[in-house]
This record gives C-alpha cells, sequence and structure tokens, in this order.
C-alpha cells in the first residue's frame, strides 16, 4: 500500500489512527470540508486550518469544466493553485454529473455529459477520471462509479453496481501509483444487504488503499443508512481507511463511527453557514431569529472560533439581517469549527474507550435544544 | 483641544505626523477604509489592520437605521459589537439620507425621511446626529451638514453652506465632550472661492478638533477638485487635520495630500474589490480579463498582501469567474493593502521631503499601464 494507514486504538467497531499521505497526516475519524471549485466557500485555507481540518475535498466535476485539470496541472497542480498545502481527496466526478448536467448518456464505456455551466459536451470515463485527478495531483483519488439513484429495485441496483465495478478495475488499471498518493474504491449496492457483500468483495479482490460507501446520504434517511453501514463495513478491509461519502450532520458522523467509518465529507457546515445556519453543542440555531437580534451572548460558550470568541450573537444577527458578507464567513467558520472539535472529541473518547457515553452525552444536549 | 495632534514634518504644503484618539493613534496622512454598517464589506478586523489601517469609517444614515444607535450603545459601543478595537469616525448622516433616502424634508431643524430599507421614517438633527454618533461611541464625530448638490449657483451653495455652518454650531453645542474624542467640522461652499472662505472662518469660528472639507468627490473631477483645495486649505488652521470627504484613487489622494489634506476615506477600494477590480502600482486591472485566465504571476510582485503571496492571477480570475466568495475577499484584501502601502510611501516621502519626487515617479507608473 502506498498510504500507511495506523490504528492507535479501536472502542467497539469505532477505530482512530492517522493515514499518512504525499501531502500529509490525515486524524481519523476525520471530516473533510467541500472545497467544490478549489475553494471552502468564504474561507481562506489559513482559516480552514486553524479549524482543525486535516484534508479538504475537490470535486473533479467542477474543476474539470472550470478552469480545466489541465489549467490546474500547469500551474503545479490544485494544492499550489488554491493555496492549500495538506492532502486533498478528489471525488471521480461521477456524482455531480448525475445531480447536475444536462443531457447525460451513459454507456458502459462511459458518460457523456453538458455542462450545467455552460452546456459545452463532455465526456468522463473511468480513464479520464484517473487523469483528471492526477493532474489534480490529488493525495486520494476516487474511482469513477454509477451513484445508484435511490430508491432502486434490487435488480436495478445489482446493474448499477456490476457496471461500478467494472469502472473500478478500469480505475485501478489507470491509475498511476505514486507514494504517498492512494486510490479509493467505492461500495455501492443500494440497501440489499448481499449486493453490498458482493461489492465490498469486488472491491477487495482489486485492492485499493481506501473504501468509500457510495450511494447513501441519498435520501434514505438515518436509519436506513445506519442499517447499511452495518451490514456493509463488516465486509471491507479492518487495516484500510473506510470513506462514508457526502455524510452528514453531527449525529449521522457519530452513529457512522460506531459503526466503523473513518472519514467523512459534506456541504452542511458550509451550505448552512452560508444561510445562517449555525450548528452548536445545544444543537442547530437560524442565527436570523428575532431571538438573537438583541442577544449579548456568542453562539457558543468555549468554542475557540473567532465567530464565537469575537462577537455577539446579535452582531452575526446584523450581520445576515445587512447580508454582510462577513455572517457567512464567521458562520461557515464557527462551523467548520464545531465539525472539527466534534471529530477530535471522537478521536479522544475512541482513545478513552468512551465513545459509546460521548455519543450518548452530546446527543442528549445536542437534540434536547434542537430548535427545528 | 481634546485630540492630540502632532506634525513630525512637512514638505511643501503636506504634513506628516500622529492623530491621537481615545482608542488610538493614527498616523497622518491616513486612508480610511469604509465600514458602512459596522464591517469593512468582506473583511474581518483583524485583516483590515494587516493592511495597515489605523482607522475605519461607520456611517451613521445604516448604523441609526440597522441595527439602530440604540442597540449598538446596549452592547458596548460599535467598537467592541464589531470586534475593531482601534478609531472609528462616523459620518454625520446627512449624504446618504440624500442619496440613498426617499421622500426627505429638508427644514431649518434638521431633515425627516424614509429609509431605503423598510421606508420607515426618521429625523435627523445636529442634535440627534450628536446623540447617535455619542451612542455609538465614534472617536470622531462628523457635524451634520447639507452635502451641496453638484452643480449649485452661487446662490444655492452659499444658502446651503449657511445652513451648515448654523448647523455646524448647533452640532458644537450638542457635542459632549471627552477626552481623546473629536468633533470635525464640514467646509461647504461648493466651487466658490468666497464661499468656502467664508464656510472655513465660520468653523474656526465656533472652533472644531479638525476641518473636513465636503462637496466634493460628487461628480467635479479632479481638476476642479484640486483647484477647490488650492484654495480652500489656506483658510484652515494649520495644526488641525484637514479631511477630504469621499476621497478617492491614487492619483486624487496624492494631489491631495501635496495641498494640505491629512485624511481620507473612499468605498473605491472595498467596492471595486469587490467587481474584480484591483489597484496595483501598474494601474488598474479587471481581473476577470481573459489574459490573466492562465497567468502564474501574482496581481503585484512585492505586495505582502495574502491574495498577492499566495495566489496567482489565474487563481483570482478563476475564483471570480466562479462567483465564488474568496475572489472579492482576497481583491479587497490586496485593494485596502494597495491604498494603506500608498500612504506608507506618502508619509515616507513626507519625511524624507520628497514628496514631489515619489508622487511623480508613482504616477507615471501608475498611469503608463493603466487599462483603462
Amino acid at each position: 500500500m502506498t498510504q500507511k494507514f495506523t490504528i492507535h486504538a479501536t472502542d467497539g467497531n469505532a477505530r482512530t489512527g492517522i493515514l499518512s499521505t504525499a501531502h500529509g497526516d490525515i486524524r481519523t475519524p476525520a471530516f473533510m470540508p467541500v472545497g467544490t471549485v478549489g475553494t471552502v466557500k468564504g474561507m481562506t485555507p489559513e482559516a480552514v486550518k486553524s479549524t482543525g481540518a486535516d484534508i479538504i475535498l475537490g470535486n473533479t466535476y467542477h474543476l474539470m469544466l472550470r478552469p480545466t485539470a489541465e489549467l490546474v496541472a500547469r500551474h503545479g497542480g490544485l494544492h499550489k493553485f488554491m493555496n492549500w498545502p495538506g492532502p486533498i481527496l478528489t471525488d471521480s466526478g461521477g456524482f455531480q454529473v448525475m445531480s447536475l448536467s444536462k443531457l447525460r448518456k451513459l454507456t458502459e464505456k462511459g458518460v457523456t455529459f453538458q455542462a450545467h455551466t455552460d452546456g459545452s459536451t463532455h465526456e468522463l470515463s473511468p480513464e479520464r477520471a484517473m487523469e483528471i485527478q492526477h493532474l489534480l495531483d490529488s493525495d486520494i483519488t476516487m474511482v469513477l462509479d454509477e451513484c445508484t439513484p435511490f430508491p432502486a429495485t434490487e435488480s436495478e441496483a445489482e446493474k448499477s453496481m456490476q457496471l461500478s465495478m467494472r469502472w473500478a478495475q478500469r480505475s485501478k488499471d489507470a491509475f498511476i501509483q505514486r507514494d504517498g498518493y492512494g486510490l479509493f474504491g467505492i461500495v455501492q449496492g443500494s440497501v440489499y444487504p448481499r449486493l453490498r457483500e458482493e461489492s465490498a468483495n469486488a472491491l477487495k479482490q482489486i485492492g485499493f488503499d481506501g473504501y468509500a460507501i457510495g450511494g447513501l446520504a441519498v435520501g434514505e434517511g438515518q436509519e436506513l443508512m445506519f442499517n447499511v453501514l452495518d451490514f456493509t463495513t463488516p465486509h471491507l478491509p479492518t487495516d484500510r481507511p473506510r470513506y462514508l461519502m457526502g455524510v452528514g450532520k453531527p449525529d449521522d458522523i457519530i452513529g457512522a463511527v460506531m459503526r466503523g467509518v473513518d472519514m467523512f465529507d459534506c456541504v452542511i457546515p458550509t451550505r448552512s453557514g452560508r444561510f445562517a445556519r449555525a450548528y452548536t453543542d445545544e444543537g442547530e440555531r437560524n442565527i436570523l431569529n428575532a431571538q438573537y437580534a438583541d442577544d449579548p451572548r456568542p453562539l457558543q460558550e468555549n468554542c475557540p472560533c473567532p465567530a464565537c470568541t469575537n462577537y455577539s450573537c446579535a452582531y452575526l444577527n446584523h450581520l445576515f439581517k445587512a447580508k454582510e458578507m462577513l455572517g457567512p464567513i464567521l458562520l461557515t467558520w464557527h462551523n467548520l469549527a464545531f465539525y472539527q472539535e466534534l471529530m477530535k472529541s471522537i478521536r479522544a473518547a475512541i482513545s478513552d474507550g468512551k465513545l459509546a457515553e460521548f455519543g450518548e452525552t452530546f446527543l442528549t444536549r445536542y437534540r434536547r435544544l434542537n430548535e427545528d
């Protein structure tokens, strides 16, 4: 394996450790802020780093369209282009092709689509997805897969999963191995235990640096998602990182860690921050609510982020009412810091063998005061 | 005088020194970034400070409407509310009442207007303008004046100026003097030498901590503006700071400093930054221009700001094309840094007795490559 993954402690199915990449170490369980087009929206890379993030995610679909992977490569790769010296994971673009682009044609070879930006026609195949991510210089490359729509019949899910497994093999064949750079496979199979097991086995057969669980966080709900994790993670190698794509809210993350997941990414903290929604240990707050207009208290006591150490809820409320950029900037900063503080607490709890206790305490407080 | 103003060096009509306020010292000539509603758009206060700014400006009109001066006062004043511990100057609100609000009624007593935000009715008088700025805890309070429209006949300008002078007296009478807090008068009189002289004399008679020159930067052009400064500044006290309101571009500032002006404010660096326009020592650049799409060079060599030290023009171009917040953030940061570097160079040149030489060198380079 080209990426060393060391597990320092386990607690039930949960694990904590370090994944080492060409651009640095990632403490797991890890949350990866999403930097879609080469920027975590509203944040400087220094600000992202200050929240405790070890790794960020870039979106192949967006970057291949604009500014193009070739331009990024000419400018020294994505790390240099966007001034993020740490590890970067890029998705394969498959998910966004399905959710954002128009006029898609899916064949065995790959997918042809029209860009949502300017209608231009593009092709993505396992080989092209590897080439793009190589040009971007991603530390962690994802195989091209078809994200099976939800819901899907077992027969639809099987057909889709099997295509993804053939694409996984072609991705592996096309991936250029270099020290510290890794390729992750993606388990598909919708909500069907037999298909998830088959998919996990097929990927293990090919051999990857890490194993992602795809096709979740697409509207199936937390209970079903946890259920899929329960019957999927036992089929994954214990000595390689597991990545639950596109997840999630704090309670999703805690539950998934308990089921053996090591890595997460989600737009929730950044997108919510832009729309006045703050995550706190007392639940979610909409800072635009009238109750905050004259509230001198910080968003959250003891939070180390600038939004909480330097400002009152009243000021944050004012910024959003006045539609000032600093509002989204500060709430994004807070949410990312909150997520990273959560991951830090999770890692410490696993080390102490007290994850269940931590989870219960956290969620009791988090749910009790949740406004929604 | 409650605010100490020490002139360290002069060079022709130009001066450099320190104006001391309740919240700290201001190195003059000074450029004040505009923080309209309690935030310099797109910047944290730490970022503003890092550019070299000693003082920022807040707009009374905006703040009295939202979140209201009373709310700001309840939260410890504007410095604490917005986390800017340094000096703050607030305008009187008069200019924005005329340019932004609807259904104005101007009388001897003051002005009644409807807010541009929600149509609510408000009154502003010299006494109320003093009260609001006191509540905001402004280090430098501006008298309420009527910003004479341009162009105006001599008779219109005289009538307007005389109203402003009566309001200046009422402002002085209502201003609560405290150590380190100052009140500035505003010279009006449009483009008429006799009126400007009369206005300056009237203000000197009342006695202020500083003297602003108002009614300029309203479309009269640089030549006429310099002309007005030429016949106005000789009538102002030499031992008090002079402030040219709403000015300007780099060449406006250099010319005005040469004519004896000590303080400036303008939205140009911040507003331009949000709209892809960068100020550099080679002139103004629109970073959205196609020529920057693949340009690996920084916006400006040797500029200490994060936009220039960490990123290429290609990346900045990409951010603006993708409509990412980091684009406006970085270009605002650069423009403010550029303006503060300019002020630093101006102050050094005055100290060295070489302002004319500096101005010629700067402007030759600045104009030669200007794209517009």
